[in-house]
């Protein structure tokens, strides 16, 4: 008998101050999520734990179980209420996100995570995965791709590694990448989940499924397992404004998508899949490499700088120390200027040192992820080759082994 | 048919300039990789990409396949040396890792993480994890504990939501932690893994297993799968001196497991080892929780610092700029002593606001772990009440259900 499950996502917008009507929408939020009562409800942007206790007390009794991911210095943002037990949760903090000094874009200090919890459904085991990653805030000139690649990169490898054991995985969330974004087909085509938006036969709400203003970045999606079947009945989003309220929800659409589990029916992942996945792999190294490029060069301006502060504070304290080379000058040194110059220098020294930290951090990520890449794509291609099966289906056979032995190093 | 992998652990004391001997000890450990062939061997404290690279180059032959794991500032320091192909690496870097201004302990800077690496030995999927927590620099007043005992924490996670899709499970690495210590029972409890000096019938070399004098902190544990039973042949330690050599290999000895893979006879866990589990989780929690109380005092106190000096800075400024506020003091302001002054209020004010933020993101990751400890306590507990089979073996029979119906509150 199918199981049906009703999964709730929406950023909340929940800057305190900052976000309008904060408080007025979470009293929206709470009271429309307390009578809907979805299966799974997940929520992005809950900056404020307060925020997550007043929603956890108004949905006592829909929403018996939830989680509040915690994470760096302000916190990921996410929540999950639940109508079903939850058993464990674990969190996976990015390796990347953003900059501590662009805090007008303040990703940095939210420590962007993926939050996972384990919940039964009646006998079957869900993974439920909720993210939030990296915003964009120019897409012609996005300096964060880089590291919303690894953040994608990361999520997948999460995601895959820790739902071995499940017969249903959901993911909700802000990816703030469009449909057909690289880091989109890395998670999609790497784990095999499927984006309820283009598989359910009905569809509620924004032309095109938007979610917020023009783009397309905020998702349900799903996978089953060999022992489960998943699809989607419906999908609906909100379009804006709410009836009988002053304002919408958030400046996100809120995501409803209703599944239907049920028991396996046996399919293929052909070959086609593993060729793809490898151009996807490909590209998003590359995008990687680009990034670690940049990194670099700004670590060696930090380091080229710092070096230049300390030649400074040198010469000025030999000045100061050794009155001839002052080269005659009649006044000494001036008192002033010498510690506003010191303190200068100490300054530059500061912020260069600690840049020269945080880009090598950064340097370290993302060489760890391209790596990771590397090996991915090199395993990858070797099960490419030994696809007997899917070699019979495929029409345009590869030449035979033999004809080409080296052409594929895994370790380059 | 059985299977028979021999495992390596190593901490390689590679910190150049600082560890004694250390060119030539690298030299000594690759030429004893390279003779005995080992199928996995784990490494850790290999501080220099540059020392990687080297062991890399000579191990080729004997250990084509090869991962460095990346994180934090200097790097893990983990690395996997594999005869079997190596097919997916990722790596979980632990949310607390000491403090940044404890240099001299250097563990903040080291980024501490735990390496996976899937690897195929014959027919069957092996997961291999390599990891080193946070040193113990002081026994009885260990100031550290609630930062190791969540990365035991979160390393018992990772493996958990990692190897579901394991055949065999294998863990190498520097733990410092003593084989009773509350983190190595929560890892070892909650994992199932079986600790190889306690397993193998065969045993050679320092007496009770120690790798550091005078305790035991390296481990080689295993577990197998309702698919693969796995034990232990034999296992041996390095003695401190290397025959021939004027130097042993580390300053911690090199353990070698001999481990053997089967096909699986079934077996029972009861609910003995899950109250067990419940035991050894709440006392991870009370330890968390002091950790909590320790941190939140330290915020307070870099606030209250911060504050004062934000104080001081606003009263200078007022004697300087409003200066009957000076009392009739016959000087004006000193100009050397205000700068003086006005740098050491920034030095204060810059310190600890760094201090808040970083004390900040411990407070988040010990109450994320908190959170998860008290949920997992939960869903322990209630997997104990419904044990029916469990209860059938033990003699001594928990009342009814009926009798204890309100006593746990999942989500207290």
């Amino acid at each position: 008998m199918p199981v049906n499950v009703r999964v709730f996502s929406l950023n909340c917008w929940g800057i305190h101050y900052l976000s309008k009507h904060c408080p007025q929408r979470y009293a929206m939020i709470g009271e429309m999520l307390s009578k809907e009562e979805h299966d799974v409800v997940l929520l992005q942007e809950v900056w404020s734990e307060k925020d997550y206790l007043s929603l956890k007390k108004k949905l006592a009794s829909s929403h018996p179980h939830s989680h509040y991911f915690k994470s760096g210095v302000i916190g990921s943002g996410l929540a999950i209420f639940s109508k079903h037990r939850i058993h464990d949760t674990f969190v996976y903090r990015y390796s990347l996100n953003g900059y501590p000094y662009m805090a007008h874009h303040g990703d940095w200090f939210g420590g962007k995570a993926v939050g996972m919890a384990v919940l039964s459904i009646g006998s079957l085991t869900a993974n439920v995965y909720v993210t939030h990653l990296h915003a964009e805030y120019c897409r012609d000139k996005d300096s964060y791709l880089p590291h919303r690649v690894v953040q994608a990169w990361e999520l997948q490898q999460f995601i895959r590694h820790t739902s071995a054991g499940a017969d249903v995985v959901i993911l909700g969330g802000d990816l703030n990448m469009h449909p057909q974004d690289l880091g989109n087909r890395l998670l999609r085509t790497y784990t095999g989940l499927k984006d309820s938006y283009l598989e359910t036969p009905k569809f509620e709400g924004c032309d095109e499924g938007l979610t917020l203003i023009g783009i397309r970045i905020d998702y349900i999606l799903f996978k089953g397992s060999p022992k489960t079947d998943i699809s989607c009945d419906f999908m609906c989003t909100t379009k804006g404004s709410v009836p009988d309220h002053p304002f919408p929800y958030s400046d996100h659409e809120a995501l409803t998508a209703e599944l239907r589990l049920k028991t396996h029916t046996p399919s293929d992942t052909g070959s086609e899949k593993v060729a793809e996945l490898v151009d996807i792999v490909t590209e998003a190294r590359t995008e990687v490499k680009v990034g670690l490029h940049c990194a670099e060069g700004m670590r060696y301006t930090a380091a080229r700088t710092g070096v230049m502060g300390f030649a400074l504070l040198i010469l000025e304290l030999a000045i100061a120390a050794v009155p001839w080379l002052a080269l005659g000058a009649e006044q000494p040194f001036p008192r002033t200027s010498f510690y506003l110059l010191a303190a200068l220098c100490f300054a530059i020294l500061l912020t260069t040192s600690l840049l020269y930290i945080f880009y090598t951090m950064e340097l370290k990520s993302l060489q760890g992820a391209e790596d990771q890449m590397r090996l991915a794509v090199g395993s990858l291609q070797e099960k490419l080759r030994g696809f007997p099966l899917a070699q019979q289906y495929n029409p345009q056979r590869r030449p035979p082994e033999g004809q080409e032995p080296s052409a594929f190093d895994p370790e380059e």
